[in-house]
């Protein structure tokens, strides 16, 4: 089971600022709420270089990795080329997902969108069972596409794969800032030092200054924090515990 | 003038889903405005060891770089550690940060909350004109905080600083396939080489299936790629050009 991931966007059109990517938001929500850590993200160029350095690090550095976008048939579309030169093996053209192709475009298929039949030699094709076109899976990084709508159908069909032993999240409400906080997270973390432990203040709300937030996969060791957490604070700074 | 840029989002909440960032968004849609190409973006955990990694790689990489998070005053925030230690300098307290945190507090200003005082041994304090507290900027590194509100204030406050030649872009949306489309881009590309082309499909948008961008610092340059592309497209699949 994979307990750690990372991600790789790649996109001159995020670095350009020309569209807000959506997609690492999303994994990075659906990840957590499987139970598997999500340890970096990158955005990168559409270069094919950069795509493999990136993602020769990523995956000898995380269980899984994701890559998003770089795949359609135009010159920009060199994800596929970047991950078959990380791995060190060439690009073939895969004849079931030419055969898919020439499906879809009811056999009017341009040799540019053969480019999409293209894989990293000895890649998978994995989660093809439920989206009209399988996911490129070489070693342990996903290929996926950038277009949202396709990304999370995709990652959808892919889910239950990554499922891992669920991490457990209370958050605590203060009415209390960082400033006079502070102490009181040093002081939890000196008595549970495997506990994640956030801190995010908010200036504009006024509910609440700060939410206070204790993980593990330890269901006990979070419970059993929470409990001396709240223990030590003065009990009119807690606005709310969830 | 800086030409380019990469951005460095230290934060766990990202990574594991509970905030979305919008800090990066905005800053590549604002260099790109100012006319500064954001070359990567990284999301990474508040580790200082991973922080100083980042920041010595990205301070050699760009001409500038902006970190977002981790500025507070709690155990998480690790920021101005990490760009020390790429740096390879201390951490030292700075006596005007000290004066404005007294003044911010009336006085009452905790051990903790002193941390925000403290900077990277060397540090220039930058854009206190418009702003409550000023920018830390180390060597090349503007160091940010992560609230949103905070960040663009702050940015805004600097912004003028990375004005730069602007970059000219033409869109011209289509009415064909990026599997048709290809064949133009590559014909574009091979007499406008340095040609920054972009091909961006969209999958449910009734009214065009691909926008294609041309970018260049150079206007005449853009513009006769432009006329070019139009020339060689057949006149019914082109929606508009903006």
């Amino acid at each position: 089971m994979p307990k750690t991931a990372g991600i790789i966007l790649v996109g001159n059109e995020i670095l350009s600022g020309k569209i807000e990517d959506a997609n690492a938001a999303y994994l990075c929500r659906e990840l957590r709420a499987l139970g598997v850590d999500v340890g970096r993200i990158t955005v990168i160029p559409d270069e094919v270089r950069l795509i493999a350095d990136e993602v020769a690090a990523f995956s000898r550095a995380f269980d899984v990795v994701f890559t998003s976008g770089g795949v359609g048939p135009t010159h920009d579309d060199v994800t596929i080329e970047g991950v078959a030169r990380a791995m060190g093996v060439p690009v073939v053209r895969d004849p079931y997902l030419v055969e898919l192709l020439e499906r879809y475009y009811r056999g009017r298929v341009t040799e540019a969108a053969l480019r999409m039949a293209e894989i990293p030699e000895g890649a998978e094709l994995v989660g093809g069972e439920t989206v009209r076109f399988p996911t490129i899976l070489m070693r342990n990084v996903y290929v996926l596409p950038g277009v949202p709508e396709i990304f999370r159908a995709k990652f959808e069909a892919l889910r239950e794969r990554f499922r891992d032993q669920p991490i457990h999240l209370r958050n605590v409400f203060v009415s209390i800032g960082e400033g006079t906080l502070a102490d009181f997270l040093n002081r939890l973390l000196e008595d549970f030092p495997l506990l994640q432990l956030g801190s995010y203040p908010e200036f504009s709300n006024p509910e609440y200054k700060v939410k206070v937030t204790l993980e593990s996969r330890d269901r006990g060791y979070v419970e059993q924090a929470l409990a001396d957490f709240l223990a030590r604070l003065p009990a009119d700074v807690v606005v709310r515990v969830t």
